[in-house]
């Protein structure tokens, strides 16, 4: 990434997922990039190497995210950081074709991984960021999180994390602008990528369409190196166009 | 409510807090409305009459709401039903004025109030709208919900609660207008309302710009009676316009 120092620091939390792997991966093989830390619910899927070095977090315990992120500031500032975290389906919740299929619990499961786990994240390493350089924070939204592009319905609670996501990235933005006017918040479109997270919903995507997850995570840190802070607080989808909210 | 059928039946989900009172006590005073059914965690916090019938719900519980309705439909159609509750602070929680404040179990309980009662609402009374001529489903949303309008950062939990109930009120109306061609599903900005929700927050806001809960109401209830299924999936503030998402 061009537009960061020399020697950068990155940070993936959900660096085990599909495209928090592949965007590990990448970062560690710049040769821009001095280190990147690399989080996941358990250490031992990150593989260690002389860039990556792994950590443990969990996005409903806040004080793995504190204590990860105390570790990671002893190292020094940090120049990017990404919350490649997401919850579509799985254990029992699957997205909703019906208000119908709405169900409380699955709701909260869906607002405490979409939405509240990447603020905590926000919380904790924000004030990480380089502040003498460019720098930037981003979290993987969706775009089927835009409220004014959203024409099919259905996938309630995804929709409405993802909603509720994008409202704290531009809500954060403004604090973010005052503090550390070199650094950008963003959300991120990644595109409909071959992972684990789309698998079962592939059937209405066009193969052009379906993105491998090394091709989305190109896609993602070239956007993330061309973006400014004027780009701060808004969703951007893999082609560097803006999401509409 | 002169674009309702004449002899009208409302719900009214909160019917105890300062906006929801005022939308109650003025339903049952229009002469068109025959039945306003009246929830609130407490039946007894409701006062009955000819009009009012009082039912106790509570949004955390589906079955309350599920048994509600069940009673509300053994009555016939609902023509409108208003979900009029709502959390900004309470119980040691308070809007977080920096993304430090951050916290998960507030974030969870904004939620739960704000997006996903309703949503579990929804899901129960709108199979009760009437088919036969307009109904609605309203439920109180804000302003500083919008992720574009948001220039001033803050109250981080409530925004992000908001933004997402205003996805899932869209989200909704997709299906609606399948179900249901002649119902509406909106969200209500209603003004900043002297009630207890804002009353820690008012010191900002200039007499004039400040609305009683009648004032308010009233105002609501005309927006709700002009708006037709075009304005489905919208957030409407108290004079009328669309508040961007």
């Amino acid at each position: 990434m061009q537009s960061l120092r020399q020697g950068y620091t990155a940070v993936v939390f959900g660096a085990s997922g599909g495209i928090g792997a592949a965007l590990t991966a990448q970062l560690a093989s710049d040769a821009g990039c001095a280190r990147v830390f690399a989080g996941a619910r358990s250490a031992g899927s990150v593989d260690a190497s002389d860039k990556v070095t792994p950590f443990a977090f969990d996005l409903a315990d806040e004080q793995s995210i504190e204590a990860a992120c105390r570790m990671i500031g002893e190292a020094g500032a940090v120049d990017v950081a990404i919350v490649a975290t997401g919850f579509l389906h799985g254990g029992g919740v699957s997205p909703e074709k019906t208000w119908r299929s709405l169900d409380g619990a699955a709701m909260q499961q869906v607002f405490l991984v979409n939405a509240i786990g990447p603020s905590i994240v926000a919380k904790h390493v924000l004030g990480l960021l380089n502040a003498d350089s460019k720098s930037v924070l981003a979290a993987l939204s969706a775009r089927v999180g835009s409220i004014s592009d959203n024409r099919l319905g259905g996938w309630h609670s995804y929709r409405a994390s993802k909603a509720a996501l994008n409202q704290i990235i531009r809500t954060i933005s403004i604090e973010l602008a005052r503090r550390n006017p070199m650094a950008a918040c963003v959300g991120l479109h990644p595109g409909t990528v071959d992972t684990g997270l789309s698998s079962p919903f592939q059937g209405n995507v066009p193969a052009s369409q379906l993105m491998a997850p090394d091709e989305s995570a190109a896609h993602l840190l070239r956007v993330l190196d061309e973006i400014t802070p004027e780009d701060s607080g808004a969703c951007l989808a893999w082609d560097g166009t803006v999401v509409p909210t």
